[in-house]
């Protein structure tokens, strides 16, 4: 039976081949504390369940298409505060950040299309990119330079005749780097000078550690047909399992061939909608407490990782990531042995592999994606443990 | 700025069109019956609204990419109770049916494939399929035969090297068409015998009115490689507004593939899914009262559509639609007079014109599809409205 060339050239989960060696841990009693997976520990704000509780249509109706026009005016209201004035149809609520990621590469590319990456980058671009026939170009970086990446003359470099769009995220998922405005602006100019679309994965924008205002790449007015953002709830709410994101942009062309696809598919969740609406009411003392919780615990791993010999680790300004290079030869045969052969009074510990955030063959090999995504007490541990792991895995046998 | 070729020949949905007209005909003072949305009136079970209300977890989390395994469960009792064992991988939840039509193209589909469809047919197929990078080759049928299509000489004229699947609905969205045991049995043997994924979208499988049982594709064991099921909860439970689908298949490696992109969008709704789950365990008298009700209404708008002077309709067998050609020459035209120039009491109608159906230029011209999803009462006075409408049109001043 057919498989398209797309579909074959897409990958399942590079976290997920570790998951039959999880349950075998587990099975045999140990305890494993997971610092691989971006699902945030806090809780979601009880005006998401108190809207849902409150829903009283008796009939689950679909909703519209483009989005609920109350959420649709809450995002507005949001941007509003941020300086950036929208109109309602510069907005697409979408079904997660995901579902905007893979209608706008339905969107903008053909087969064959490049998009410049700077890697590590978020390892689900690739499926949205291929599922679109399109392909990343890298835009290698390093732990030693602290995965930045912003640099004209390398993306520069990149742009060819089937260059249709530059995808960045800031603040970073897996590394953690933020883009300070200078960059930002340098980004806009590449963009706007060889006609590219700037597509700006904000969605952890609210999760920065130094006291900076918030930035979005909506902020240059110039650049209005090249910017296109992707936005969520997911993590700015920790409402992950809601499914509610929204392709934002002022590019009209752009958004009516968009909207093909949101009518296509018919609407995102009523239910999901109406709860996110609430969301956007929650008072600024819930983004500076979540804030502050995990910027402590950010300067927790960082801390605690620098006092392992040998690992390379900058310290990450915004998101809930860091990546890390280990003393080790190979992540991934490392994480396996974590799960299979090491324990330190009956547990051990998760990450994500770094080869997977990568496009470049053979790169990230030592290195690991780190999710703090736990309480101060477990985190310690959980780096006291990759630190016992690394030693106990370079002095084992044969080796 | 680029817009990719496949979005291009995706369109925008041939209902909105009328939108502008509709709101100014209200905004005049008239009442719109509606026929023209498929979004039925049926109280959604207590059970979803229960069980989304009963959601204690303070994080609402991301749900495992395959589904929840409370509802891939609830999905499995579903079909063993219909005869149909099936593995949990069998099955992969989806946000609504959409979702499970757009993983499957793209998972089958390369530039230039086929997929040969009975026409008239459920429009967003085009969008999907088109968003594949695929071309639907349609299967014509006309009123004067009630738009049946299973005619195996008919389906093999069209197969060529590109073909790659059939693509069915039983019962029917436009036509109502439901399939006979034997006409199942004959295209899945044009599939077998031809190596084509036999795609049967079956979200309307309660929605029969004849006493027969239930059926599905599923039912041919020698055909698992072929048969892939679009399902979903949106008619069956009148939920439309949660977004909960599934894609089944006992074709382990087309599973895999379309997993690829159930794990790069991470995850459905998790409210919707627990909802969802609830629902599957509403009693069987939920659907015989739905189905006497849908009964009801079906022979209401058959017998008036029936009394209309020049009005082709067959019966329909399954779903809650209908389509009819009506004696005017533009059913498109038609609608927007009703809109601007029409009135009866202050009331005008509302249907969806044939020709979006079709894939054949030029074809459903004089035909139209009906949604019978209001109460007898209106859907009694939206026929009349209909009936005097189509009077008084084709005796308007210049005709």
């Amino acid at each position: 039976m057919h498989i398209s060339e797309k579909a074959q050239r897409c990958e399942l989960s590079p976290m997920r081949k570790f998951h039959p060696y999880a349950v075998e841990a587990v099975r045999q009693g140990r305890k494993i504390y997971h610092l691989n997976i971006g699902q945030p520990d806090i809780p979601t704000p009880a005006a998401f369940f108190d809207a849902v509780r409150g829903f009283a249509d008796p009939v689950l109706a679909y909703a519209a298409s483009p989005g609920e026009p109350a959420l649709v005016e809450a995002v507005r209201d949001y941007y509003a505060k941020l300086n950036i004035p929208l109109d309602a149809s510069d907005i697409l609520i979408t079904t997660g950040g995901s579902e905007a990621l893979l209608m706008l590469m339905l969107s903008i590319l053909d087969p064959g299309d490049e998009v410049i990456v700077p890697e590590p980058f978020y390892p689900n671009y690739n499926t949205f990119i291929r599922a679109a026939g399109g392909v990343i170009r890298p835009l290698h970086t390093a732990p030693e330079d602290g995965y930045r990446y912003a640099d004209r003359a390398r993306f520069e470099a990149l742009i060819n005749e089937r260059t249709r769009a530059l995808l960045i995220t800031s603040p970073g998922n897996p590394t953690g780097v933020v883009l300070h405005p200078q960059e930002m602006a340098m980004l806009k100019d590449v963009a706007t000078d060889h006609g590219l679309y700037l597509i700006s994965d904000e969605v952890y924008r609210e999760f920065i550690y130094d006291g900076e205002r918030l930035h979005t790449m909506l902020e240059f007015a110039d650049a209005a047909e090249n910017t296109v953002i992707v936005d969520s709830i997911s993590k700015r709410f920790s409402a992950c399992g809601a499914r509610v994101g929204a392709l934002i942009s002022r590019n009209r062309e752009l958004m009516q061939q968009c909207l093909k696809f949101c009518q296509g598919r018919l609407s995102v969740a009523t239910m999901d909608q109406v709860g996110a609406a609430a969301l956007y009411g929650v008072e600024s003392g819930y983004f500076a407490a979540t804030r502050d919780e995990y910027r402590r615990r950010r300067d927790t791993v960082v801390r605690k990782l620098r006092e392992i010999p040998g690992v390379i680790c900058e310290e990450p300004k915004g998101a809930f990531y860091l990546m890390a290079a280990l003393p080790v030869d190979d992540a991934d045969a490392f994480q396996r042995w974590l799960l299979t052969d090491f324990s330190d009074r009956g547990e051990t510990v998760m990450f994500a592999p770094g080869e997977g955030f990568y496009a470049t063959p053979g790169k990230g090999r030592s290195e690991i994606r780190i999710a703090y995504i736990l309480c101060q007490k477990d985190l310690e541990r959980a780096i006291d443990l990759l630190a016992l792991g690394i030693e106990a895995y370079n002095r084992r046998d044969g080796v």
